[in-house]
């Protein structure tokens, strides 16, 4: 972190992304700056954070608590510095308006926007970080068996996401990293469904996306279930999208541009005519934050690193009959790749 | 909303807050613009949210999907626009770098920013917006009533949360606003503590703050109980922190500085001798946001309106002891308020 502040000549880093903060110097809360300065880090929040602050803040950093708002104290921070200090700030996650009240009270400072500095570092993920990773990912699988049990016909997509989000937090999981789709019948087809009122009925899809949360780092995981037989349609595009995701999964490696593992999955669905029926992204790093760097897509411009955790997520959707998504996290290596989800991808009748 | 465009002699704005996306189109997807001009309103959203935007967007709102990004997108819709129109943009939402990629995707264009104009037409909930509210109030107040049943020493901070959660999504919460705030004994003192491992024991004071959705609608609150029979001073400090409340709500009126409601709070807390004791504000608007304008704390220059929904959240904390925290959600109105939380604001004991 320190040497990538002297490559870019910056004498302190503003950092204001806050799974930064917490990759940096442990905290949790939801208002803070962090000040990285070549011998010093300087944690600045408010009162309410005070004690949760001193419990959580790791060796080497300090705090201060700011008496009115968060950019006095920074110019304070940074006045004790020399003068004209040359600044980074994180240009994608500070507002137009923050960075306009941080010129106004830190006149001497030349701010640079740094770009996604401390979101690279933390894409190659530690054995530490991929460890609470791994038992995000099984105290998801444990909760998504356990729901399977109660899932019959007649019961809503309401009610399966409230058993899912509990069981979830019994088996631990210290969060919900975003709200589970429950997506039945035609509305597996809406790739950012809603959990509604719907009941299940027979020969409907059944996708569930969902995660969980262990000391702070994410899990993120798909799959998709069919009430009674499979139709054939259901079954074919079952199928395909599991082809998909083991062509993802087997082009994941360190060194690897992510654009290639999408161009791996992509290909598959295309070549099984669904081409224009997958329009997102095949997925994208998983760590403090469930969607973080790199992008796993057409666009991405990045590589992936060892110890980067992605998810491998294709899909297919039929508007108005059903889709199917399946997905799996990935940690790529050097010359191969980890799977860290063990929840089989075989379509399942329930 | 267009009168304040002609007010502000702007051609268009272009709205990235998604709840006030939310708030004027229907749409309640991740990932949007919503390009608002005198005649037409233009929702920019990519793939995911095809089938999802054409169900959900309001009458007189079309629908653009994003072939590559976003901002290509809302080049070509302003393009079509006149030749180098002024187009205002949330300064207080836009981060410095999407600032930069709508200057370089739309070179005629002016930018303004145009600070939280949305936001503040939204701080006025109408009828329909207050029903929802309320309707998330109570559901929040029956999950509280039914959770209370279980409540006894040796239950984790961790499971309480876990069955609040289920609780209120049985009981039809779309989701949490914010993860449930439970916190015992010493633990109390923390104004943001995370639910725990800790186990109740008799004596503890106990905070659970907490909400409920409804239509994308808000509620937030908190009660502090007492396991078993209060000491001394939690009797004091759930008095003080009673009689707080009571007189910030008193003051909770449409046309009232939002600073004189927090200084009527902080007065009593402040004249009982425990004013270094309460360091955050009193209170803040709640709505689409768990956390909106109005902010009512000393540093506040907005105003209530007829229809701002806001919380009075006095609190006395005592490091390493314990604290209190009430809230409670009221709508201003012209010369006086409506209460929504019907919960007892009296010491319980558990």
């Amino acid at each position: 972190m320190r040497d990538r502040l002297h490559d870019l000549r910056l004498d302190a880093l503003l950092v204001s992304h806050l799974p930064s903060i917490r990759w940096l110097s442990g905290f949790t809360g939801s208002s803070a700056f962090l000040i990285v300065e070549p011998g010093s880090a300087t944690l600045i929040t408010d009162f309410r954070y005070r004690t949760q602050a001193s419990e959580e803040i790791w060796d080497g950093v300090s705090v201060a608590i700011a008496e009115s708002d968060l950019f006095g104290e920074v110019a304070r921070c940074l006045d004790e510095a020399e003068s004209g200090p040359r600044v980074g700030f994180e240009d994608h996650s500070l507002t137009v308006r923050d960075r306009r009240a941080l010129g106004e009270c830190c006149g001497a400072v030349m701010w640079e926007p740094s770009g996604p500095l401390v979101d690279e570092l933390r894409s190659s993920k530690d054995s530490e970080e991929i460890g609470s990773i791994t038992q995000a990912v099984q105290l998801a699988e444990q909760a998504l068996e356990a729901l399977l049990g109660i899932v019959a016909e007649g019961v809503s997509e309401r009610d399966l996401a409230a058993e899912l989000v509990y069981r979830l937090r019994l088996a631990g999981s210290e969060s919900n990293p975003f709200d589970p789709i429950v997506a039945s019948g035609p509305r597996s087809a809406l790739p950012h469904a809603k959990p509604g009122g719907r009941r299940l009925e027979e020969g409907d899809l059944l996708l569930i996306d969902f995660g969980a949360t262990v000391e702070g780092y994410c899990s993120d995981m798909t799959r998709t279930f069919v009430l009674g037989s499979p139709a054939a349609w259901q079954r074919e595009i079952h199928g395909v999208v599991s082809e998909a995701v083991r062509a993802g999964v087997a082009a994941t490696e360190a060194g690897v541009p992510a654009r290639d593992v999408d161009r791996a999955a992509r290909d598959v669905i295309a070549e099984a005519g669904f081409g224009d029926r997958f329009g997102h992204g095949t997925g994208h790093g998983v760590g403090l934050e469930v969607h973080e760097r790199p992008g796993v897509n057409s666009r991405s411009r990045e590589t992936l690193h060892a110890g980067s955790v992605v998810t491998i997520e294709p899909a297919v959707y039929l508007p108005g009959r059903g889709g199917v998504r399946l997905e799996e996290m990935v940690v790529a290596r050097e010359g191969g790749r980890e799977v860290l989800t063990r929840f089989p991808l075989v379509l399942r009748e329930l």
